[in-house]
């Protein structure tokens, strides 16, 4: 089986962390600078390992193996959150590069094709999984067109910059790949709390978000009196502790919902808020919770319209993500290799977080390994991994990327 | 008795409205230009009506009378709000201005000293009621000092800019007055809906303020299940909701209660949120509901904290003002008057918006005439009342004056 070459892997990583580096966080959105010349940096150093690289027109960077026959696609993405950590994304992506290597320099494995990928903006500065969208020819024009970041920056804009406008867009060919192989930090404490080093991941929930806006009356404080008041935050706090007492009823055991946005207005001490709104996101890895959730909004909202009092509306506020199972085959292959380097130190999981996998997986099939994450901390400066669980990982998925490689290409 | 003049008056408050005007509102915060400006033209308006007139060292508009015997203090605020209505605080200045014109034009009551004044900053720019906190002696310098407005200017800045840093402050001189009566628009709809057209203000109700600090553990939304979660915001909604179910039943008939200002951080779709904090404000005319208001309050953060998640703070986040009972001989007058001139059209009724005359009534027997605002409305440039009820207010106000001060005097 192919070796990895630690001190490559740790040193590569560290490379990409300095690019866009504050303090021990990193600061690299999609299409910023210190993104476009980490992409610049990463398009080297796939050259270097001997693939043939590109940047496309929305800033993926793709390294196309020169060797013949059913390829692996492996890689993740190397854009960051606004404040980010060092290595979400950014493992997956340097995992990739070293696997290629590692592959190359193994007579027994040399033959075989790796293409490596670091998707762009899965981070959601303009459209979330940007990148991988676009490759699978699921970016919506409409989509892209009103794309504009926080500070109001349109994405064509931002490609222009970027000088990416006129650059063709790569598709995947879907009968090249035998799969899309992408690892990740969990992101969460369950590897940590439960002693183990590497996840295989068994689907990618799902996630739904309704945006509930409460019309009331905005009035004095004094003088308003409680019976003729229609405070749009009183229906607001009631609404979201009775989501908090009804959800756990339906929810399946690792259902998950938050209400972490709300506006009130004019949020003043002494005036009775007449609007607010709130988001309500939920996920699961199957649908039937999912439903259920959105089953239980609509009576909550329909039982505080029939007072009369505030008016409430419901509406989706993202796109729904199914739930994604990920290939039992790709799946089959990890697990041999976790057990072979870390035995008994492994867990089947599902993924709570969002990945460029569950945009791929409706094209080829897909899978992905976790290591662990320090605290179960991300999308944080502190965000962090141990040296040896980020080689135990790559080594687990140079062995993997071997067998399936050498599994597709033997039929 | 007395008779006001309609086109005077109501000549003055549209003079008084155009120094500050924007659209129908008017935009006069304290010891802007505009408001020193009217401050300005006040004071030349107490000469022309007889008065000996000053503008003190924190900006009070006051208007001495020379006749000799028992006075009565007359008046409001010209200050507003920062987008505030024509009339709050303007019209009961304008008032006593027309009522010290209406006396003195009399045979009967020229000899009967009327004083009128204009007190400074009681919309809180800096310190709310900062003029009458300074005429009797209750304005700590510690408020003082550290006060600034919401752009951090410091009240020390603003004197000096208005030119008042080395004016003397006055000191009322308690001796001297029968009485001070400050007249006002309602901003409520209770004159309105009931088909009133004075008010008799018989207290102004006590204000109690608790900022609610929730601390929990900041989070990713996907991968942090439930049982593990610390959510700030979930606390915040419980606790907000079980207060508007608990506090039903320790309220009096006017009791209030407003959760109209909250924080959630970091305010995202897709975290959990590890902070929050909210302002509970609660007003009644009587202690006792306030009183068991803080008793559910100290009840509900301690079950909270009980549970060793999140963790709750409660705190009084402005100094109490007590309720205050307006005087009751006072009173009398103003309901003769009222019942004169408006037979069964007025009514007695507790103020729910604080006023100068709750801090005056500390030092001098005080007492409120309310006229009604148009729909309730209030602290908005859309803040109105009718001419006629403008002109029977100041009417009721002169004749109640007079008797106050015959009354006083034949003593």
């Amino acid at each position: 089986m192919p070796a990895i070459n630690p001190d490559r892997l740790l040193a590569d990583l560290r490379h990409l962390r300095s690019i866009g580096a504050q303090g021990i966080g990193v600061v690299r959105p999609a299409f910023s600078a210190k993104d476009m010349e980490a992409r610049r940096w990463l398009k080297a150093r796939y050259e270097q390992a001997g693939l043939e690289a590109t940047i496309d027109g929305v800033g993926n960077v793709f390294g196309r193996s020169r060797q013949p026959g059913k390829a692996l696609l492996v890689g993740s993405h190397s854009d960051t959150q606004p404040t980010g950590g060092w290595l979400d994304g950014a493992l997956g992506v340097i995992y990739a590069l070293e696997v290629v290597h590692a592959l190359a320099a193994d007579e027994a494995t040399g033959n075989l094709p790796v293409d490596a990928v670091s998707f762009q903006d899965e981070e959601s500065r303009f459209v979330g999984c940007l990148g991988s969208r676009s490759m699978i020819g699921d970016l919506a024009p409409e989509a892209e067109q009103g794309a504009v970041d926080r500070d109001g920056l349109t994405l064509a804009e931002a490609l222009r910059v970027a000088g990416l406008a006129d650059v063709p867009r790569l598709r995947l060919a879907r009968d090249r790949y035998a799969g899309f192989v992408e690892a990740h930090i969990e992101q969460g404490p369950h590897l940590e709390d439960d002693g183990r080093r590497i996840g295989v991941v068994t689907g990618i929930v799902g996630v739904r978000s309704i945006r509930l806006v409460f019309r009331g009356q905005q009035n004095h404080a004094g003088t308003t009196m409680m019976a003729r008041r229609r405070d749009a935050a009183t229906a607001l706090y009631e609404f979201a502790h009775r989501i908090n007492q009804e959800f756990p009823k339906a929810a399946a055991e690792r259902s998950v919902w938050t209400m972490g946005r709300l506006r009130v207005e004019p949020n003043a001490t002494s005036i009775v808020p007449g609007y607010a709104d709130l988001d309500l996101q939920f996920r699961d890895a199957s649908e039937a919770p999912l439903d259920a959730f959105e089953i239980i909004v609509a009576r909550l909202v329909a039982e505080i319209n029939a007072r009369g009092g505030v008016r409430v509306e419901a509406s989706p506020s993202r796109t729904p993500i199914p739930p994604t199972r990920m290939d039992p085959g790709l799946q089959q292959h990890i697990e041999t290799a976790a057990q072979r380097h870390a035995p008994g130190k492994w867990q089947r999981m599902p993924s709570g977080a969002f990945h460029d996998a569950g945009i791929i997986s409706a094209s080829i099939p897909s899978a992905m390994l976790f290591i662990p994450s320090i605290g179960g901390i991300s999308h944080d400066f502190a965000e962090d991994s141990r040296d040896e669980d980020i080689v135990l990982g790559c080594q687990v998925l140079a062995d993997a990327a071997a067998s399936i490689l050498a599994a597709a290409n033997a039929q």
